[in-house]
């Protein structure tokens, strides 16, 4: 797997692959039916699978016809609609991706706690529409990117995969013929995508975060700040003296699609009628593949562009120094009018916050699991 | 208040209105100053204000001077940035604006959950990707209805609207400057923006079930299905036959523009970069308000769409007999491979999840207001 | 190549696959070299070059690298930029894929008109929103599909396929320095995008076109309707009664998705900053890759939709008498007024629209090729 | 008008005002029906109409009762539906703000073509991916401004903005019946919405453009580089140190915003089905009047921006020299392989580039007025 139209794509492994999507599919079948179907497909059936899901306009019609041609047990699948195993397959994959995303993302946390903990008193000057505004430091700096993170986190957190198990159209009559007892929770959701959406929103969460990480690396790293640098920038293919801030930019990247895909994935919630919707549940599939193929990869990026990140405190303090007086006009004019010198640094609670931040990024993961996201 | 080009508009009040805007912001003012300013701007200076807005690129230097002319009071604002002002003006509409919309979602569900149980039992046929399935109720479909509201509720009831207290760039220097003592929580979120990215998402999610329910008045209300029909429908300007399904028009114009509205928050989220995005924030506060106004119209719409409506059992029970033993093919198809003669009807757990869904619809709130969301 | 996630993708062939790509960029590479580069990479190469993207940040670096180590050509790539080799290919690949469309767009164009000459005289009631109308015939909602695709043929065939050479900085400083004589025109475009967001904008309003076809489809093969039925529905996973319009299904998917793709090249061309953008132009690749093979498998999709669509005018005709004199009421109101007793017939001038519709569809391509899009 | 949400938005004058949207109703009745209607309504009406439009679902119901109530003209209107008077309305607003627009985007490519003149020689430091490249002129990039707003006029002029005439479902049957001789051309457009969404693809073309120029004035205005500075920048409201780039803010906020509501225009057009659409026609009007509202003040701030624009070749110098060899270590390279001594200075083709696109500018426009877009 790879894309050479987005550099950085293997970093999402195989997660969403058409391969992985087919391995959930059979697994949902295989748990369903309570049979072995291993080795029954495989990648050789791919580009079969790929035609037939065209004409069935999913893939589960061709899967199932080629597993019970491969078995010969008819009862596969019965009970269970396309729609069951498609969602069912994409939360398998959610999950599993979701899991390792959250790995990142910890890391990243504990990465950032650490370096806003160094530079929790490291000066800097604060910069506000890109003009120089007043002292800060690049602790406080660093605790927003946490922030950032660390809400993000909460959200993905939160996200729940729940399965699908409707058939024909969500009432279960098959299963109930059947004699299958399925408890009630989860209750089937073909046409309430709640579970689809929010992991957009959440992901886009995750690309916001890191796209405003990049940002500020990319800003900063202007040779003419030259307050940040990726330790190991991208080369040219002309220019020998280049070193490219490229895992920023790939991030950023990542940042100006993202949201568009979450937004795309409401619009197919919002197109949900009947009992199956005629485009919005098709719409969903590529849309949350590509989500959370590129979340991965930019959060992942993110991670090495941190620990690769060069801080370099003599150019804050130069430019701190260089900004001179001016960035203390706000001190001045508000000492002059409480009636009192200036006091000797204008930090205000810099570093009570970074503390509050940081700490807030070593309290355990104590979200409940409420009643709405099992 | 009113909008030609948004017919409903009006339902949405003084919600995030300029003259709500610029209240909240005196309000903002108000309450950091200590300072009763009633009186000292109001409607009559929106023009001047709106002027003065461009000059400073946000309206609180114009208002600033305004307020500190108008009283002679020159420690107005002290300690505060602008971005603390506008945004804590904006979470202050937006929470007034959502305790209204929960009000209305509250309406929507209770009436929802009576017409699923007054339906519990009224046989139609399902429908996927547009064809006739297997019998379901209408009750099932209402409760399917039902679960994308409570699920649309629960990501509104866990909104916050944290007031922002940051000072020039978040630090709260000159809040210490001044000797002012500010609780730590909430932290300054000046450029990390999940409190208004997470409104615009649930906001999504609100505008996405009350489209999901539009959708299936207007194919349900079709002529030829007519099995729904809205209580009162909207006359033509040349034909006198006409009755169309106004408020379903209107909900689902909604549903097809918010997405968007909602990816132009995590854009701006995206776009965040130093202390104060250049741009990013100030993309957000028409983007909200447009979120939140149409938002409050497409549910207050859909409110009376469902209030009104029309539901014809009769003509649901004629399409079901008319489609006949077709949809009764899976049935026969899995009592043949079960080995039994097919039971007497096909409605599977239909009514167990209607009762299911009604009774989530009864719990009252205990969604726990957790760490990250005070 | 194809995609489970997006069932049908192997109609758009290789257009826009990576090894297209690759193909692509070594075309430019020859060309600029003067050199026959045949077989010195291939697909082989593919996993190395896709992790060598993400060191230099695109496919470039490692690519020379790699025709100059195979061919010992040290000149290869002197002179240009990495961005001239990719965005050449792109648009070498857009060009390609645009003339494919072209031919689709045509042959829809002649079946459509054939369809509306057909049933220029096929009465069947008009529709608004939703409900009855007027009478009309199915020839004019015909010539209503056929503006749409021909309007989006006129903007597609107005699409223009810049080589980029610019070098470094977009100045052809190297190739001056080397000697190299390059016409002024096209001049360089490395940082303004109009030539992506124009193909963006194209094809958007191709699937515009489709899905508005789809959804005429889909509204009237609704079984209570049953005007129209795809000549060869798909089938169910689990329900033998089924004929699903698999076709208008995955077309209408289509079209929920490229506008937000559309705008994603937009946020990229205004994210341009600098000599080469830090970040949109790297969103730009993948974002027309799918706008591209979505477009080429929404288009084809419709022409088979529309190759084996099932009209039914006794059902129209059926239809149509069933709404009775309501959808004469306008008629009787104006003839009333105007003094004379209705005419015989009320389609105004339905029959001289589908002419004029089919003359537009029959004049050959005069476009200009203007000076802009050259 | 003004919009304490949207800074600046007074710019866009009475263009798609609510009252502009009943005059321009109005302006189609009385055009139609050949009588002054002058003084009937005006916006003492306002409210009760805006109420109307959500009982009809659009204004035009109202509007007419009121036209005729106020008249005793029972003819008005006759011949026409809703659709007819609100496209021709939202096309006869569209034509009279894009001359508007035309006019500013002329003055602007007039200043930049100016601009680009006067420093065809001022040396700076390219940039590629925020590092430096190699050297260029002020001149050079100020061409690619103009490049990038000669194109996005292109696109404006060659917009069109038919008159709708269609009737209750687009037949002309009503005028037919009262006998009015109404010309093919412009053929009905209820349906296929081309119209509209070349709109909104060209008004976000504006906006990119401009959006590309405020970027590069606010990296280029950081204070680190200095090379550009607003003439006038505005203050803060707590730091007397502060000259913020507000218009650069102002305009990227814009470019941040409009590809999302084009992408609503196409997401309407492709939600187009039957005669009318159920919602689709109905998302456009708002959208229409923020994005047009929105490029007229974006494109009006970017006439100021670069009207008080400062430019410092000093700075540019400065940094170019501070940059030292590093950026002729392309030319080095060249000129070893080419075997000869580096030319004397390494801007390439720079001036002749910008005398082409100064050339571009100066061409009178010659677009024609092609067959689709009368």
């Amino acid at each position: 797997m790879g894309d050479l139209f987005w550099p950085g794509d293997d970093r999402a492994g195989d997660h969403f692959t058409s391969e992985s999507f087919l391995e959930a599919m059979v697994a949902v079948e295989e748990e369903w039916a309570g049979v072995d179907l291993d080795g029954v497909v495989g990648p050789d059936h791919l580009e079969w699978l790929e035609n037939e899901s065209e004409v069935g306009g999913n893939p589960v019609i061709g899967l199932v016809e080629r597993l019970r041609d491969g078995t010969g047990i008819a009862r596969l699948h019965r009970g269970l609609t396309s729609q069951d195993v498609v969602d069912s397959a994409l939360m398998r994959m959610a999950e599993a991706a979701v899991a390792d995303l959250l790995g990142d993302l910890d890391r990243i946390v504990d990465g950032l706690a650490a370096l806003a903990t160094a530079h929790r008193d490291t000066p800097m000057v604060a910069r506000t529409l890109t003009q120089h505004a007043i002292p800060t430091t690049f602790g406080f700096r660093v605790a927003q990117w946490l922030t950032g993170v660390l809400d993000a986190r909460d959200d993905v957190r939160r996200l729940a995969f729940p399965a699908q198990l409707g058939g024909a159209a969500g009432t279960r009559a098959g299963m109930v013929e059947l004699g299958r007892d399925v408890a009630l929770d989860p209750l089937p959701w073909h046409t309430t995508r709640a579970s689809v959406t929010r992991i957009g929103d959440a992901l886009a969460g995750c690309t916001d975060a890191c796209g405003r990480i990049a940002n500020d690396v990319l800003a900063m790293g202007r040779p003419e700040l030259g307050e940040l640098a990726e330790g190991s920038g991208g080369g040219s293919s002309t220019m020998p003296n280049k070193a490219n801030p490229v895992l920023s930019v790939l991030v950023r990247r990542a940042a100006l699609t993202t949201p568009q895909l979450a937004a795309t994935l409401h619009l197919a919630a919002a197109s949900q009628v009947d009992d199956r919707a005629d485009g919005g549940w098709h719409a969903e599939w590529a849309t949350l593949r590509d989500l959370v193929r590129r979340t991965l990869v930019a959060v992942s990026q993110t991670h090495d562009l941190l620990d690769g990140l060069e801080v370099r405190p003599d150019r804050m303090a130069r430019t701190l120094a260089g900004a001179g007086d001016d960035v203390l006009a706000e001190q001045r004019s508000l000492a002059e009018q409480a009636g009192h010198d200036p006091a000797p640094s204008y930090l205000g609670q810099a570093g009570a916050i970074v503390d509050a931040v940081v700490h807030r990024a070593t309290v355990p993961n104590t979200l409940p699991k409420t009643q709405e996201n099992r």
